[in-house]
């Protein structure tokens, strides 16, 4: 049986039923830990479900900011010091990283309350998850307001990369998957991934057929 | 072992290497089928892994067009037309929604190539997926040309949902791993998913505890 809900029915939902089945409607999304820190190097943690992919080159990345407190920490790092870094969730700390959404207080350091470490290097500005297998170092580059319902769209840019040696493909894919990241639906729920398949590039009139993973390493 | 990538080398790789990279770096990602058709009944439908959660109240959608074929065929008809549907991958049809990325000439109908059925109802404009277990019915609301990188983010409100009426939970959260809906990695890659588990809002000093989904039917 198919249940249908109209725009009508959404909006007299009760608000917290309405904010999970909404979150829900876009399908499985990136989670990561964001890191940043202020110039008293006062360190800043938070989770995120809300970064796109915006274009390879140059290589960029978006994220929404909600009118939230934990996000503000984070926005506020954000543009005053330029830097951030993003890292992958897996199955290890997933719990700590949902932890760090708690509304702590600016002078708590969520790397300290949910046990995660603080890493740095390359002389990067900001602090990495030394528990997340993927890491980027990313550069502010523009923001939008949203005016339609007062988010804020951070575009940064990729500066740093880090991965396991192990997870590449010899075509450039990274298969995150091997990398143990894991993906999330609504506000809470958490998911581990199992390959369907890898599809060659689609053409008209041509059958589509597996892409092999061969890993550099 | 850990590689690193710097925004040097990122820029002198080869392009499609570049471009398979930097499409993984994002995380696990929505991958959802476009429905639209413009005022003379030709239909398209297109595969698309940029659409994200913007907001819950109102209920908005975002998706970001790159400036490609197969995207502005969908963009012009959601211009032109100002409706779109969203319709959740799963499984079963997978393969037939990459298939819908090839270079169709403008009269071809995804639809039709890919073997997937055009489904109407309650005077949407747009045809949904019928294959498609989660269907959103959606309505053009902004358009926001990002510069940076001459990509395009198009802001919709969800003004028709339809889903299967065993998967929603009492407090609102639809369980899409049950509706099987898939994720994507890449460009190409697709997954299916295995929830770990659903965890309690976060507060500072509180222990985070499972959150039981309770099927309202």
């Amino acid at each position: 049986m198919q249940k249908s809900i109209d725009y009508h029915q959404l909006m007299e939902m009760e608000k917290q039923e309405r904010v999970n089945l909404v979150n829900s409607l876009g399908g499985f999304k990136s989670v990561c830990l964001i890191g940043t820190q202020n110039n008293n190097k006062q360190l800043n943690l938070a989770v995120f479900s809300s970064i796109m992919h915006i274009g390879a080159n140059p290589p960029l990345m978006g994220v929404i900011f909600r009118p939230g407190v934990v996000e503000r920490h984070t926005l506020e790092n954000i543009t005053l010091t330029r830097f951030f870094t993003i890292n992958h969730l897996n199955e290890t700390i997933f719990k700590q990283a949902h932890q760090t959404s708690a509304r702590y207080d600016r002078t708590v350091s969520e790397f300290e309350v949910s046990g995660l470490t603080p890493e740095y290097k390359n002389d990067f500005f900001a602090p990495f998850v030394h528990e997340s297998a993927v890491q980027l170092g990313m550069e502010f580059k523009q923001r939008i307001d949203l005016e339609i319902n007062n988010t804020i769209l951070i575009i940064a840019e990729i500066k740093q990369i880090y991965f396991p040696s192990d997870c590449q493909s010899a075509d450039g894919y990274l298969d995150i998957e091997k990398a143990n990241t894991i993906t999330c639906s609504g506000l809470d729920s958490y998911h581990k991934t199992i390959r369907l398949d890898r599809l060659s590039y689609a053409k008209p009139d041509k059958e589509l057929t597996s892409i092999p993973i061969s890993y550099i390493e």
